[in-house]
This record gives structure tokens, C-alpha cells and sequence, in this order.
């Protein structure tokens, strides 16, 4: 028998937890970036055991009963430790009403359909893959009836929730609502004006060695901890970890040292919303559970507001020369902001710029509702998307790859998730506006690379919250305004239209 | 209820604690060979949190419940699964009989322990480390102690048995004496011999990235499959992870191609022993359990006994000249040779050669056991080393980094660890005894890059036998005779008196 309270029980059961989910990012990264080819099957089992063993503890009886007394003599606890036990209860809900079964025939059925459509987009031959969706369809649906039923959610908003805790979709419709009557006529705008001085190319090769070397020196001046981190290669950029190890990747191009500084900076955005909360919430879920939307919106500040702006690349300009001996017209820096603001309607998200990148994902979220709904088959999956990119991008797939298999989410199972990379935009923007606001003479700092101003207002205002408060109480604390799009749009149009020479 | 009988759920266990060892695994590489120099404690935070879950699934009574009920309808098993359970049994009465709070002692105390090493051995301070050696011996005294009495094993023959199973003090002794009597002569007629003839000395700097190359190929020819492994570099050579995801490293010396070559091709002998296991027994502790000291058979077997061969020369000689472009006298095989087979009376145990190491190795022996004994005081050590150094191998350390710092057994509570590496070497050359009488064109076929003879023989009569026999029926059934230093001893009068021009 413990003599400490149940609250502190919590806490170290949590620990634990946290020491679990550790060891899964570090089998994750290692299987992205380290692991031979042939290893994967060995990992799913490694992954799956550590897997069972966490779900096992959250839904143990007696992490049950330790919550129940928990919560009843709360009152004694501070606003950080009520928003943990509320962290923990959620956890523990979703974990409930989630059965094992239905977690390992959705982890068996995603594995297989991240293979198949991984085949099916190199073969470019949609019904390769189209009855592991259905598969997969069939029991993420399940899976967002049973976690709705028991969170008295409807079954989407079940979904979204699960990737950006309290974020529903009548938020996310309002937020698209309003993009969508401004951003048609905005792009229009900016590639009429942005065609009267388009950019000049970037000639060259640019050695994987030097560029690694530029990244660490601006992840550095951002405040990465290389003691403490790493950054490595792999396909699609991305950031594992916990707040001691701390592990970026990004994608090298030979020929545009931007794709890679680029990514690795988005990344770098993450790593430090992980390592920014407060030391001893490191360990729990008021530490962790912040949700995806905020997540993005920490990664899209640092690539969309601060890399692509002029401030930005005055400092980066003598980074460029110095790390690769170039010069000339294409290196000013009115020339590479052109390049990095360069709107273009095209068919792939990864590739997207600002401007059109909300598109992309409202055709997303509308086709992923039907399918949810069964208003949309599988079978007409791939003419409702071309339809759609026709109908808001002006663009027409001419094959699958390069339409509806071009991202891996769906075959994942992670129906829900893209909304937030709209909403954490919208969220940046607001942000990014309320530390102007406070800090007039921003754009000379970061100018010059002091990047402390920036870091000392999302510490206090974003990383150090944790996810002390819910997502839209949070963006009101820091910004004094509810979360709309209206911020982000105002930014668009100064950027795309006003701004434009 | 299972309706699966209780020995095939003991297996289903075993799979899961396979999965969480193979994790444990790739935590412990990545920490040696990509981990941030930061982040121990986050790792170590992870390591402890599987380690435990591991401990309790070992130990839990359901497992035990499991393996009486298996013990009891034994009869319906086949040689395989009753040699499977009686490891399995092994496990759970080790596991039980070191209870969680003295593991966890002995994790922080030999933890520290390092760190202090290390630091003493920097500042060449033995001061430094005795404090904490104290602590480690006394938590290991009682370890030993608590399994001794559970198996029924005097205490130190219960340290040993937990590195080699079914090893004793009496067995490492009678090996030993044989050794200790002639070794001594040899060593003398070796030298003398030696001096007739020195190798030309290997100048030059030999690119890391070509050494990369050449020990790829050796792997690859020796049978090393990168689909399902790695090659990289770390401090200390080592190999971890399990037979779908092997993974080796090497240490590269710019001045010496073979420091890097012959590291790689001892940790390959290890990859291999982990890769041969039948396929159906490699989650299972039959498949693993096999014991340090038939672990460095293989490895010594590889790099003593192939790699430093003439054979084995002559088949590397155009791979070194294909690789680093080199030429003339100094890379003749004969040449080779005679650095590699070189003796000398040295005073760092890892850079001693075949004919000098097993000095070494019964120096550390006799001191351990004064040590467990009490017989020897911590704060004698010093002193009791410089003199068995000067006793043994008639060189005396100048100081404590050279002496009684240099190795970190101790310091991580490795006690009965030490005398395995002999004893590895005398399986090691009784077992190539035997291959030897099979295949008389041995050297032919090594010589000319084959190693399909080896490879085939080691797979019938070590790799694939797992640990279904208790170490020394392995070596009985393999060679025909009980295991002892006969084979060693002649092995090393012929390379290192007899055949010495």
C-alpha cells in the first residue's frame, strides 16, 4: 500500500507511460531513418508489444479506481494538476472505449494498406488499393461510433478530437467557411501580380555536406539543442522525441538547398513546442496532449511566417554565401523571397504553396466526410477528387498518383487529421500577429538573428502553457481574440496582394 | 480461459518478452552509436521502464502457474520445447530470485559506478572510482548470494552461470591450470622467434570511407545480411539486436585498415551465432540463451582463427590493394601475417594478442574472486594488479589508467564475466579442430573466398543447435571429446612456436 495521494500515483503511472511512448518514438525514428529494409516486420512486433503493454496500463483497473480518487478530492490540487487528471481521464476514456481487438484489426489493416498504397500510387493503379481503404474505412468507422458514443461526440468530431483535443467540426467549417470566399479571388490576385516579376532560378549543385551544415547553423541560431538532439535525413521530414532527445529529419534536394532548410525549419517548430513545457510536465499528458493543430501551427510560424519573409532572409542572405559561395541577382534577397512566396496552382499538397495549400485540404476534409458519411464509395473516390481539384484549384489530376494516392493519411487510418493543418495556419497567424503587436520592431531582430523576441513570446505565451488550457482557450489567452481565420487571411492579403511589387 | 495448452502460452509470453528484449536492444545501440551526448537519463529512464515490465511478466504468477502445469505434461514435448522450458524455467527462478529493489539498486549503483570510472581513469585517480566499486561489489555479493541459494549454486558459480549457464568455478579452473603452466614458456619461445624476423610496419592513411567498403565486402563474403542488418562505428565494438535486425559496429583507425577490419569481423561471428538459430526457435529463450562464452567462440573463431590465418590473407590481400591501391613488400601475406599473429607483453587487456590475452584474462579472475571473497580489499587492488601484471606478463603499469582502471566489467557489477572470453577460446580452437579433420582443403577454400564449409559446419553443430544442450554436451556432441584446453594449447604451440619461420 502507497501512502501518497492518488493524484502523485497518477503521476508516476504516467511516468511510466511516458517512458513507453519514448521508447516507441526512438523504434519509430529508427525505423524511418536507421532501419535495414528487410527489419520491418521484427519492428511491428516491438512496436505492437510496447503498444499493448501501455494500452493495458491506462485501462487497468487500478489506474481507474486511482483517477476516481483522484477526482474526488480535487479541490486540493493546483490548475495544472486538474488539467493532468483531466489529460489522464481522457486518455484513459479513449483507451476504454477503443477494445483491443478493434486497435490490433485497425493496426493490421493499416499496415496492410500503407503497403498496398504505397504499390498502388508507384503503379499508379487506384484499385490496388481501393478494398484495403474500404477495409480500413469500415473500421475506423467503428472505431469513431464506439469513442463518440462514449464521449458524447458525434463520431467525426470523435475523430478530430483525437488529433486536436476540443477542436469540432463546426470550428473547422467556420475557419473554411470564411476561407473559402476569399481565396479563390487572392490567388487570382497574386499570380496576376507575381507574373509581372517572376523569380529568377537558382542555378547549381549544393553538396548534402554543406547544406547540413547551413540547417545546423540555423537551427542553432533557433535555438535547437544539439546536445540534446539531432537532425537527420529520411524521406518525409519529421520530428520524434522527448524534450531529452529531441530528433528532426528533413529531405535534401541537390539542386534547391530550400527544400531541406525549409523542412528542417517546419520541424525545428516542433522540436521546440516539445521541448518548451515546463520541466515537470515533461513527463505528462499536461505536457504532451497539446493536439495537431497547435502542433502545426508552431511548425507553419517558423516556415510560412518567419523563413519566408524578407527579415528572415536578410540574416539567412550571408548564411547562403558563406555556406555555398554564391552571389549574383538570383541571391538577393528580393529575388529568393519571390521564389519562397511563389503561388502556383498545382496538384500536390506537399508542394503546395501558402496561398493555395487551404484548398488542398478542404478537398480533403469534404471527401473524407462523405466517405465517413457513405455519401461518397470508395470506387468514386477518384473522380470526386479530380472533380474537386477542377472545381476549386482549376486543376485536373491527370492520373491517381497524382490525384487521390497521393498522401498516406487515409491508408494510415488518420481520418480527422487534415483539417488541423488549416486550422494550426489560422492559429499561426493569429499568434504571429499578436507578437508584432507587442513587438514593433520584430522584423529588425530577426533581421539581424536574434530570434529571442520571438522565442520569449511563444514560451510564454504557447510552449510553457503545455496543454494547460484547451486549444481555443489558449489561442484567446495569448491573443485576446477567439480563434477565426480572420487573422490569417489579413496576413495572406498583406503578403500575396498588398505587398507585392 | 485459453484453450491453447500451457506450454504453447508460455511461448506466446516468451514472444512478447522477446518483442520487449529486442526493443531493450535497439534503445542500447542507438545509445552507443546515434543517442545525443545529452540524453543518458532520458534513456535510461526508458531502459528501466521495459527492463521492469519485463522483470513482472518474467515473475508474475501466471507464468509461474504456466510452467508447472507445462512441467507436469512434459511428456507430450519434444527435445526442443523441454530443453525451451527448462530456459524458461531458469529465467523465472533468476528472475525471482533477485528481487526489483536490489536490481534497481544495482542499476543506480553500477550506473554511477561508470560515470566515476570513466572519470578516474581520465584523471588516472583510483580514488575516484573505490567508493562507488565498494557499493557495486556489496550489491553484487548479495546477488550472488540470493541466486547461489535459490539454484542451489555456490555464490560466484551463480554469477558465472548467469553469463554462461551451467559454467562453473571447477570447469574454468581445470582450463585455466592447463593454461597457466604453459602459457608462461610459450610466450618466451614466441617472442624469441618473432624477433628473428619483425614486420615491415603499414604506412599510410587509409580513408574511412574505403575501410567502410572493404569491411562491407568481408561481411558480405562471411555471409553478413545488410538487408536485415548494419554496419557502424561506435567507441566500442559491439553487436546488438535480434536475428531480423542485426546490427554490428566497428571502431576505424586512420592508420590501421585492420583495427576496424578485424573488430568487424569478431562482432560478425557474434552476428552470425544470433542470425543461425533455427527460425521457429528465435523469439524463444532455447534460441538464445546460449552463454557469453559460446558468444566469443564464435567471434574468436572468426576473427583469431580464420581472420588472422594465412588462408584468410591471401583471399584479403587484392580486396586490400582493390580498396586502398596499395602495393609492395609490407602487403605481402607473409608480411601480414606477422603483424597479425605479433606477440607481446603488453598491458591493455583489448589490444593483447591470442597467445598474451589469457594472462590477462586469469589476472582479472583471480582478482574477482579475492574480491567476492573478501580476501582482497578494494583499496588493494592497485597494488594487487601492478604485482599479478608483473608476476604474469612481467610488465608493470606506470599507473591505475593502464593497471586496474581499464576495463568497466566491474564497474557495471560483470562479475564471473571475464573468465568466458578463455574459455570462448579454447571452444573456439576445439571446435576448428574438429572442422579442420572434415574438410582438409579448409584453407583452400578460405583461400579462394569461400566460406561455405565453415559456414555450413558451424550451422550444423553451433549456430543451429541454439541452447538446446547445456554448454559443454554442445561442445561434446560437436567435437567428440569434453571441453578443454587441449585443442587451445596445440593451436598456438603450432601458429606460435612450430610454424614460426
Amino acid at each position: 500500500m502507497s501512502a501518497s495521494p492518488p493524484y502523485k500515483q497518477l503521476e508516476q503511472e504516467w511516468q511510466r507511460l511516458h517512458a513507453f511512448n519514448g521508447a516507441l518514438s526512438l523504434l519509430r525514428w529508427d525505423a524511418a531513418v536507421m532501419m535495414p529494409r528487410g527489419s520491418a516486420d521484427v519492428r511491428g512486433e516491438q512496436l505492437a508489444a510496447i503498444g499493448i503493454e501501455h494500452h493495458q496500463l491506462l485501462t487497468s483497473p487500478k489506474v481507474s479506481r486511482l483517477i476516481d480518487r483522484a477526482q474526488a478530492s480535487e479541490g486540493a490540487l493546483d490548475d495544472w494538476q486538474k488539467a493532468n487528471l483531466r489529460a489522464m481521464r481522457r486518455q484513459r476514456d479513449r483507451a476504454i472505449a477503443t477494445p483491443v481487438s478493434l486497435i490490433s484489426r485497425l493496426a493490421v489493416a493499416t499496415s496492410v494498406a500503407e503497403v498496398r498504397w504505397a504499390e498502388a500510387r508507384q503503379r499508379n493503379d487506384f484499385s490496388l488499393f481501393a478494398p484495403h481503404l474500404e477495409e480500413v474505412l469500415h473500421l475506423v468507422r467503428d472505431k469513431a461510433a464506439l469513442l463518440g458514443q462514449a464521449l458524447g461526440l458525434a463520431p467525426y468530431d470523435a475523430l478530430v478530437d483525437e488529433f486536436s483535443p476540443a477542436l469540432s467540426a463546426s470550428d473547422i467549417d467556420a475557419v473554411f467557411k470564411l476561407l473559402s470566399r476569399r481565396l479563390p479571388t487572392l490567388i487570382r490576385d497574386a499570380i496576376e501580380r507575381q507574373a509581372q516579376t517572376p523569380p529568377l532560378p537558382l542555378v547549381g549543385r549544393f553538396a548534402p555536406g554543406r547544406q547540413r551544415q547551413l540547417i545546423t547553423e540555423v537551427m542553432k541560431a533557433l535555438g535547437f539543442p544539439f546536445d540534446r538532439g539531432r537532425l537527420d535525413e529520411s524521406e518525409h521530414p519529421f520530428t520524434e522525441g522527448v524534450p531529452g532527445d529531441i530528433r528532426v529529419t528533413t529531405r535534401l534536394d541537390g539542386a534547391d538547398p530550400f527544400t531541406g532548410l525549409l523542412a528542417a525549419v517546419h520541424e525545428t517548430g516542433h522540436a521546440l513546442y516539445d521541448l518548451g513545457v515546463p520541466a515537470p510536465w515533461r513527463t505528462q499528458p499536461v505536457g504532451r496532449d497539446r493536439g495537431i493543430a497547435l502542433e502545426e501551427s508552431q511548425s507553419l510560424l517558423f516556415e510560412m511566417l518567419l523563413c519566408r519573409s524578407r527579415a528572415f532572409l536578410t540574416w539567412l542572405k550571408p548564411l547562403l554565401e558563406k555556406h555555398f559561395g554564391v552571389s549574383g541577382p538570383e541571391w538577393e534577397v528580393d529575388n529568393l523571397y519571390r521564389r519562397l512566396t511563389r503561388v502556383e496552382r498545382s496538384m500536390i499538397r506537399v508542394d503546395a504553396d501558402e496561398l493555395t495549400y487551404p484548398l488542398h485540404v478542404m478537398l480533403r476534409y469534404s471527401i473524407e466526410r462523405d466517405l465517413m458519411d457513405g455519401r461518397l464509395a470508395v470506387r468514386d473516390l477518384p473522380e470526386a477528387w479530380n472533380q474537386g481539384m477542377a472545381d476549386r484549384l482549376e486543376v485536373r489530376p491527370p492520373d491517381d498518383a497524382r490525384g487521390c494516392l497521393q498522401d498516406v493519411h487515409w491508408a494510415n487510418g488518420s481520418f480527422g487529421y487534415f483539417p488541423s493543418y488549416v486550422i494550426g495556419a489560422a492559429i499561426a497567424a493569429q499568434l504571429f500577429d499578436s507578437l508584432r503587436a507587442q513587438a514593433p520592431d520584430l522584423d529588425e531582430q530577426i533581421a539581424r538573428g536574434d530570434f529571442s523576441g520571438l522565442a520569449g513570446w511563444l514560451a510564454t505565451h504557447v510552449h510553457g502553457q503545455g496543454a494547460r488550457l484547451p486549444l481555443k482557450d489558449l489561442v484567446k489567452a495569448a491573443t485576446g481574440k477567439p480563434l477565426t481565420a480572420a487573422a490569417m487571411l489579413r496576413h495572406l492579403e498583406t503578403k500575396y496582394v498588398e505587398a507585392t511589387p
